[in-house]
């Protein structure tokens, strides 16, 4: 099972022991890496997810040979699925350019360059708990030389009175839609209209990081083109709720693509060929991206439900397919009930769990998907009151 | 067919109007642009190619999943074939660590990067020549805003007292192993290792460009890990002589490797998963280096063939499976004759040609592939002489 996004769940962090009741014999000190090793095994015996099922690499491999339909493969990202990916994503959009990137991370950086270098000025305005802060290493700073303004650190979207405290010149404002740290957290359309309005009246370009912007269209109630017309530029992930195996789409005026693929160049992102990608892309469009609704409504349910048996949820109702669940029982025990469960009953209902800044409490986030569609709702409810009372 | 590396040939360099004798009606205006796609249509439809069969890309995804083993895909790098690549790739070389990178371009300025943070300089020694300066829009300065020094620009492998002239702290110094623009050009061992022992006397790490290593080995008469051993790291590709998708491998000491990591990850190259690189790399070790000495071979025998048809071939003989033919007959008629032939007898046996310095004269490259090695050279001599008379 893979945790799309959490590469700060690195292994080591999972390294610290914890000790475990392992029945007649009394305690035995148990790493957590030894839990984790039980738990990736179990996860691959499963025969049932919730959210992301484990399908082994060649399988994998097999699936994209069979969703692919161009002919030609792209050579440096001209010609064969990757142009037709640019020109689908674009007229999703609205835009009349768009560009394929390996990552997000290379899209981001790519444009904020662009709009630094035009507007002579290196001061970007982000969330302080924007991707581009918390897991970037520092790549606008130490690549790009950008100096960040924040916005504000706080867990809602930025206002508008937070843009106007920052004064003189601006390269560029952004964005994150849904912001993903403090649980995938929208603004609600007004707000966003009143935002995009106040970056216009200043003459400064709008990014939107809408890595998740497929999956914000049911609760902001507009169309992707809708949301998009709102900003300059605005970057999408293939890989979540899409479902690919990695890239990011940025999408904006021609001139500002034409030169983000400049910097995509420089950074080492123009690949001989991308095709892999491109395929599990298009797949993702044709498939996923139609379910975004139905998402975000399971989304809510399954939300209620889990609070009916003890959870809290982050944000309640959850603005997207994603959200925070709070359990009232702490990490350790959470991830043992978990992969007890995992062994003995073949599902995988939810990745780890975190220690909460309330002690006694851990967190983990739960991502609606469509194989979760799968899963009545009283049914994944009793599978989370279990991990409570076991 | 893909021309693996010809970035420099964008699509827009051939669209200046050639004028071309068609037939009774006399001479009528073309575009170079028409041949070219009259070129890639009757490439598909051939059904032999002496250097890159051109597959279509569901069969080569097809292919991929036939060939992968491992049944974890990698999670941002960690796991999977991607692992299995990297430690099969440092035992090769005889280095301690080894990173798998999305590109050739990412890899080097990373390494550079981390050479120039613990050397408190960013004075770096190229060549004129190096891929890092002709084909990578100045990144190594743009992004990392090292300064360069050139340890020469003719058409030849740097010399040691060329090092010796450049004064002051250089953070790294670089070999392109073979030097692609003059026509994959290699040192002697006695060379290399004499340069090799230059930087070591003055305490700078020495960084192989080794896109096309793989190949060179049958020239240096000497074991990857020995030619790896005389630098501090080394990059190395995977879809040039090994045929993969895309991607490269950079290795060297544990912590330079670590660091390199980082730098991977600002650039936005730490992708969610590089399963389908990985698992075309492999394949690539385990069927195409095998055959380096055999291409090797067979170069030099197609080179000197090609020389009795009245072609002139650079190096002579080649020192890799790779190198220049160069005709004595304009780029237009060459490419002419070339497509013509192409959609006549569903062969495919060059890719365009290039205007020469010399009026009258056209160059290509020709790089000798396992495919090659089913063309008797007798064949493939006459086809070649056939677009000289026709």
């Amino acid at each position: 099972m893979h945790a799309p996004g959490h590469l700060q769940h690195s292994p080591t962090s999972r390294l610290r022991t914890l000790v475990a009741a392992t029945g007649e014999d009394g305690p035995v000190a148990t790493s957590a890496e030894d839990l984790r090793a039980r738990r990736q095994t179990a996860d691959k015996n499963c025969d049932r997810w919730f959210s992301h099922a484990w399908v082994p690499a060649p399988e994998r491999l097999r699936r994209l040979a069979e969703s692919a339909t161009e002919e030609q493969s792209d050579s440096y990202g001209h010609g064969g699925d990757i142009e037709a990916l640019e020109r689908e994503v674009a007229e999703l959009l609205g835009k009349p350019a768009a560009v394929f990137m390996p990552s997000g991370i290379m899209a981001q950086q790519s444009v904020l360059r662009v709009y630094a270098d035009r507007a002579g000025t290196k001061r970007v305005a982000v969330h302080g708990q924007s991707h581009l802060l918390v897991h970037e290493l520092n790549t606008l700073e130490e690549v790009h030389q950008l100096r960040i303004e924040r916005l504000t650190s706080d867990s809602r979207q930025p206002r508008p009175d937070e843009l106007a405290a920052i004064p003189g010149n601006l390269a560029a404002v952004t964005l994150e839609l849904p912001l993903r740290e403090p649980g995938f957290l929208l603004p609600t359309w007004d707000e966003l209209v009143v935002f995009a309005q106040a970056c216009a009246d200043r003459g400064v370009p709008l990014h939107l990081d809408g890595a998740r912007l497929w999956e914000s269209t049911p609760y902001l109630k507009h169309s992707l083109a809708e949301i998009s017309a709102l900003a300059t530029s605005v970057y999408l992930s293939f890989y979540k709720g899409l479902g690919g195996l990695a890239g990011a789409v940025l999408a904006g005026p021609e001139d500002v693509i034409a030169e983000s693929r400049r910097w995509q160049r420089r950074l080492g992102g123009n690949l001989f060929t991308m095709l892999p990608y491109a395929v599990a892309a298009r797949e993702g469009l044709r498939t996923a991206l139609p379910l975004m609704g139905d998402l975000h409504q399971r989304a809510v349910e399954v939300a209620m439900a889990l609070q009916n048996e003890g959870y809290r949820v982050v944000p309640d109702p959850p603005h997207t397919n994603s959200f925070q669940v709070h359990a009232p029982r702490d990490a350790e025990a959470m991830d043992t009930a978990a992969v007890d469960r995992m062994e003995r009953t073949r599902e995988s209902i939810c990745w780890s769990w975190r220690p909460s800044a309330v002690p006694g409490w851990s967190w983990t986030e739960l991502v609606i998907t469509p194989h979760s569609l799968q899963w009545p709702v009283s049914e994944i409810a009793k599978a989370y009151g279990e991990l409570l009372r076991t």
